[in-house]
């Protein structure tokens, strides 16, 4: 099979390096290009060592990318720049993955109220599809544009899915408390993600509102077919990867066998792995690769049900997710280059 | 002032330690013992060598420690020891703080169920008092057993209990999604609290039941004057020390100044920091001191109040209150030996 | 090609999780057994539940193990343990790989001396092969008895050698400081190795000898075919993975460009990555891979060079070189199941 | 007696809230002013709000702040800052503490090729003292300008001089591999200090040449009274704070009871511990507090001493000595301020 010609825009992130570790090593990709205004010129090995030996790639600049001549581009960028580039990538028959926000919010009034910009391209966003494999892979798989899912909304859509979809909760007071490692914050300099500010600590943050609960709660809104009613705390937690969604609702009937509406509703997913009744997932079980690890309790035997949804930030909140909906979009087998297993300790 | 005769029974362990940190610096107090059944004749700083210079005294065993000729004894033992010797220091004239569960549950029923034990000494616990000092001040003055509170039901009785003596709120579906360090499981040899096994990673653990459940909804339903419904779900975070508890609640009105609430309740409290509406406490900030910190947030204006509470489980939620407590019961200023400020970074 | 029947004997420790991870992606190798006293009858998943939908296998007590039908069995089990059943698989024609240190040691008084025992099988050791591939490829070839290197002496010795071989330093007063995350003290209930104890601080250990010593000298001694003076002073780190080994030495001319030394000795090694001068090596580069990555430099244009060779203590420290000897004692290609990249971030 | 007026010049580093830490409660202190450009209006306890309740401080535009009315100013500021206000305030009859490098470096030639700059106030040096009371007391009492040294120098310092000022050891192949937490590096945006690049990991830095190398040699060939030859290697810990100095030197003589050396030389310091033979110093027994343990071995009684070093690098190595320096420049006890005990665990 011909191998998919694939670049990325922005590839100093942890996003960007975690996607070159994934496809550096998939079969069926060629990695044509990488972009950096900032590090045009220096080889990507040199930023990331551990690429050494498995990246000869050196960054360019986005001009001189050529991105037009690739089958794929992913866009591992702030929010904001995916969507100024996006439809002349369209247009010259690339398909697209933004691992940013551009464009997961199909209101534009909403994400420009979110993110606080005014949207470049809103007419492609009606033709995105959101990433989250679990709930669109028939429209993933002639996707053009794809919007990759945030690594929050990952967590806690997987685990709120099988309870909205059975209406089995009451969907106006979902807690969603979120724990995350803090690559989620990325790699820029910045004093609040210092290891001498993160590290020994837990704070909560953003609790007035954070930019992924507009994106939970439409997930969950087109799944319930209402509208839902989250409350959604991120938390920073020291250490670097992984997200623990703790999930929280009232449960509209208790007679109902949790464990087997979960086990169910993923049966044949590939990458979502629900633990045996009485388990409490653990990040590190997840590090590293595309698994969602999920528990459902219901403590007490009363009528509030727990969802424990564990990933890793960067692989099935970012990049590995990116690579399972690129496996989707190109015909490929879904966990080809994502048959790692975590590394634990 | 004659100086506080002090023994404390069960050294060896990190609550034992925290004592012996703030009592070794306390002016008031002459500390007479401390007891080891494993170490007795070794040197205490042998085994914490951040009490060299500190602390001269060596590990005694129990039979030994003449504990009925000291003025007060703190038992920093595993749940069920103190209840075997309490009786006898009582009778002796000696005040007892206990740090472990003995005497925290006015229902013994309830006790025996949660820690799987028969009670030794059930006819003590009507007299003991529960040392939340912000609750109970005036009883704690006289009392003879004191009951000190565990590290979870501090910082989760502190968060709500200004919501619920105002009713504020409905009782009946408490979320309190609480993360500690793991100083909080002990100094035992134990596979599941190894660095390798807790580093870089977060879980929850104990969904279907902790014991420190019964402890807080006890304290909410006596500030609530009604039974409550609470789901209390524990995490372990990589860190050492520090305990964040996020407190959910559905508000019965939403016109009041809930900011002005929690600053009210705690005006004349050394010990609680209400933080400016906005704000996110972090563990950090009270790392090894006395404090609470807290900030009460009512996410998009909505129904849904949030508090968050932030201790140092080794002081505000055991070592710390105990001295809080001694202090009080033996007419101290009630900040004696508790003015450190908190070690940032 | 017939897959290669392995079995492991002790599977509970860190060393025998990271050779189940490895081997189940492990193309050419059928894992046929896992042995574990303690944990007989139980699911290796239910333990390790990064392990789940890649080993199915159920830990069994070595008696019922039929390990004499393996092509190959590792130890990772506690020294002591391999010398007692080795001579029985040999004489069954199973190959056998021992991650501890039972044939590490050629001169079997010293063994004894430094590890306290008695050993059971002396007359094994002078056929043992020591299992550094970068040093005894071709022994390794046909070895039926294989001494898998310990982790310092892994990184320490793959340092020196360059320098050794090519007779650049006086060998009599070596200083190899080395630094080591907490997983190389295994994973056995340990006070010392507990989070709280390991976390947030640095300590040397075992200054007045360590068991890694003897190894280390021995493999420069045969390099430098004379007595080697070397003081080995190891470290703990808070952290989980990785060893950096800090080696000093005075060098006996100072003309050479050392840099071309080590890129020279090591331009076939598919496991070794001699690093751009300048560099300084981070143990997170080598995060869950087979690599080690090495520096050298001269201070200040001096007379005393210092090498920095780092490893991941489990990967090429253990498990992984364990593997990379199989691969070559079967005639695999040497980097068969070791393709990974170092987890960054 | 009357109160000490004190000002800080830079007060939103970690040394200028941590000097914050202990200053707030020095008994004869009396905090006057702390300057900052970037924060001037901003209270000091909105930036580090573990100092709420203890420091009422704003931060000021140091144009505003009126240091030359203080008895003391501190300059917690990047090096060659102090360099440019020192004269008018000495001038003024402040006295100076610089804890950051611009007066510790005698010959003004090495300071400005290490620290590349041109000093701006060259004709101080001669005056200032070096502020390791260990060494200087005498000339600090009178000091008006005092040079605090740097964190790496004082570990290094106190482990060799016992040492050095005994002839005991070869001084030109002295090997200092020392590591350090993160929080040396300061609290400014800089990605090489992110959370998510120093967690889970180790390595060098500055083997080349690092800045403390020159002040380091400086000390002991001082106390050794010819030149010194000394191979200083830095290393990042994943930690926050702590420095462990792994001191190495060639012994002239080994019949030479080490620890009685140690154990003389220090007998009367209050913040030097020498541990008992055979131990291993731990930098979290040192957490917050002014103390320098040490323990010294000879391995395989060899002609190799090793000697272990540890401090707080905040503390004993910045601010604390500071303020030891401060108590003996002002005729206080020497410990006045400094009495806390180290936060274990």
């Amino acid at each position: 099979m011909k191998k998919i010609k694939a670049g990325i825009v922005g590839g100093t992130g942890y996003t960007g390096v975690e996607l070159l570790r994934l496809l550096a090593l998939h079969p069926n990709i060629e990695l044509q290009a990488i972009t950096s205004r900032g590090e045009a010129g220096t080889a990507v090995a040199d930023i990331f060592p551990s690429l050494r030996g498995h990246v000869d790639l050196v960054f360019i600049a986005p001009d001189d990318a050529k991105l037009e001549e690739c089958d794929v581009v992913f866009f591992a960028t702030p929010n904001g720049v995916a969507m100024q580039h996006t439809p002349a990538l369209l247009k010259a028959g690339v398909r697209v993955i933004d691992l940013a926000a551009d464009y997961r919010i199909s209101d534009v009034a909403v994400w420009e109220k979110w993110y606080g910009m005014t949207h470049a391209s809103p007419e492609l966003i009606a033709d995105a599809v959101y990433g989250l494999p679990e709930v669109n892979r028939e429209a993933i798989k002639s996707a053009q544009l794809l919007a990759n899912p945030g690594c929050y909304p990952t967590a806690s859509q997987l685990g709120y899915l099988p309870l909205i979809e059975n209406n089995l909760i009451e969907v106006t007071g979902l807690i969603a408390d979120c724990k995350s490692g803090v690559s989620g914050a990325g790699r820029s300099a910045s004093v609040g993600i210092l290891m001498s500010e993160v590290n020994e600590s837990v704070k909560a943050y953003a609790v007035p509102g954070h930019r992924h609960l507009p994106e939970i709660q439409q997930g969950l809104e087109i799944a319930a077919g209402k509208e839902v009613g989250l409350t959604f705390v991120p938390h920073l937690m020291p250490m670097t990867r992984g997200i623990h969604s703790t999930l929280y609702a009232k449960l509209l009937k208790t007679d109902v066998d949790l464990q087997k509406v979960f086990e169910d509703r993923y049966a044949d997913e590939p990458f979502v792995d629900v633990l045996p009744a009485g388990s409490h997932p653990e990040t590190r079980t997840v590090r590293g690769v595309n698994t969602c690890r999920i528990a459902v309790h219901r403590p007490q035997d009363g009528d509030t049900v727990v969802v424990l949804s564990v990933i890793d930030n960067l692989v099935k909140g970012a990049a590995g997710q990116a690579i399972q909906n690129l496996n989707i979009m190109f015909g490929l087998e879904e966990q080809t280059g994502l048959q790692g297993i975590g590394l634990l300790p």
